[in-house]
């Protein structure tokens, strides 16, 4: 007895509109219509999730949900926007209803913690993808890039309080059979892995702090790189200054660096900033309960340098993720 | 030699900005900006394209590239609004660089007759799939909705001058090997069926005309169908006044109405007008070089009514295009 497309849009997608300040029309006509703020400038971005590649079949769908939405959130993060709504495109295999509740209701709870609507979407018959279009608003010339990190700047890193960089790959590695952790590990690392929490606040607290930023994604060497590329800069980086979640440092050192370098899945805010904004940017994280971590420093030379404790640079073979490199 | 993700996006989509007037920050950062136009609303719509669903892997890939953008233009010229700007979303089986500038050329060409820019996006390896979703701007209050119908206006469908529905379904069921069509015939549908082209100067002439509108892309019936759930009135089209083609003039009668009725994948505008707006409407279609015809009436009583040249009711089984339904 399966629903129609137009019956699961209904029953799941459908909700009263509640942040009634920009929707103006929400899903089920051609177009939802949007009122934008006056002057205010739209961020948008868009990511796309592939079952097998973004998310594992064994995801639990609330937490796929959460998820979808997260990563798109935190792109906007990364520009300093304040969310205000989405849409959802979703492929399905088949129309499994509680798989869709499930879906919903990660979406949904995550949405409303910002107060966003879904606007609008499409829903088809295919394998198993979810397309997911954010926006948000910034005031004209506040929203930070990724082209204007200076030499001299501190180059930063947002992380949970006990939490790290890295802990996403090491779920992945321990679903991929290639490490094996005590279940209570394996659950923390779990979590980040299927619940980042995107910081929204922390990029709306950067605004006229941060020089440049990104939010991690595709490990932070290869996310590094697009500001380094983009402002013509280049960094080095502390390696003893990562953070590293107490599940993660009971891994050897070089799988930590590894992982937290180049693991991808962090979701983190990475961003620079002149060394005078030091204790604005600690009180802007402060409010908003999560943790920073001064990780080394932009450079007029070109590339990236590792360092160790002592200011040695050290080697360490490591590429960004890159869905299609061979 | 597979190119990274990185470079796809550099290689392919990645253009100097053209319509400066909205887009602050195109591909390649974190978000798009882009500054809507003073008290402007912003219309959005998305949609998803899966191999074997909406496309055919035997279709060119200029021709899918026009098409993933034609279906997104002709919701926003449903609303009646004025294309701004668009995101895409790609899944890859794999980096393939013929077909990446295949498609390319068919989105951008598509793009630049609209004067749209391509502001950012994302781009994975995975199942063929496609999500674009478009922005347009429209005054407040005019943007043409679904619920506007009203008892006594007049149903309107667009066309393109010496075409008519159905076409594209006519190639599909060839595609199939349902039926058969001479070499001439076949290319002809077959364009129909690969490069709709979205009415989007029409929907601009229809603000302040039309009561209601739909993009016509599930089929008749069923998009009709929506226009009067949303708007709680009924209709009544006149079979015989339904644009046929030449081509599909020459199938059975029968095949012609079920295809122009409910074949799907249309892409042309279907709305409702008071009675003495017939005159500017069809200037307005005039001007726009599409052709217009008046193809039944809107009731208060629910309901749709299949209407024979003597007034009669016929009974044809029949249901718009739904992708879940068993």
């Amino acid at each position: 007895m399966a629903l129609g497309e137009f019956d699961l849009i209904r029953k799941y997608f459908t909700r009263p509109s509640r942040s009634a300040a920009h929707v103006v029309l929400g899903v089920g006509d051609d177009c939802a219509l949007l009122q934008p703020a006056s002057g205010m400038q739209w961020a948008i971005s868009c990511d796309m999730l592939v079952e097998g590649r973004h998310f594992l079949s064994t995801v639990r769908p609330e937490r796929l949900g959460h998820k979808a939405l997260a990563v798109n959130l935190s792109d906007l993060a990364a520009c300093g926007a304040r969310p205000v709504a989405f849409t959802l495109a979703l492929a399905l295999p088949r129309a499994d209803e509680v798989f869709l509740a499930g879906l919903a209701q990660g979406l949904f709870d995550l949405a409303d913690r910002h107060g966003i609507e879904l606007v609008g979407g499409d829903t088809t018959a295919g394998p198993l993808n979810l397309c997911l279009t954010v926006f948000g608003e910034v005031p004209p010339g506040q929203a930070l890039r990724r082209d204007g990190a200076r030499p001299g700047d501190a180059l930063w890193v947002s992380h949970a309080i006990g939490g790290g960089l890295g802990d996403a790959r090491l779920a992945l590695e321990v679903f991929r059979g290639q490490l094996s952790l005590e279940a209570e590990d394996f659950d923390a690392v779990r979590l980040a892995m299927e619940m980042p929490q995107p910081r929204v606040a922390l990029g709306l607290g950067l605004r006229g702090l941060a020089s440049a930023a990104i939010d991690l994604s595709d490990g932070l060497v290869g996310d590094l790189g697009q500001i380094l590329r983009r402002s013509g800069v280049g960094a080095a980086i502390e390696v003893e200054n990562l953070p590293i979640s107490p599940v993660l440092a009971r891994q050897p050192r070089a799988l930590q660096l590894e992982f937290a370098l180049a693991g991808g899945d962090d979701y983190e805010l990475l961003f620079t900033a002149a060394a005078a904004a030091e204790s604005l940017l600690l009180s802007a994280a402060a409010a908003t309960g999560v943790a920073l971590r001064r990780i080394g420093r932009i450079e007029a030379a070109p590339g990236l340098r590792l360092l160790d404790s002592r200011g040695c640079e050290l080697t360490i073979a490591l590429r960004g993720f890159d869905h299609f490199s061979a």
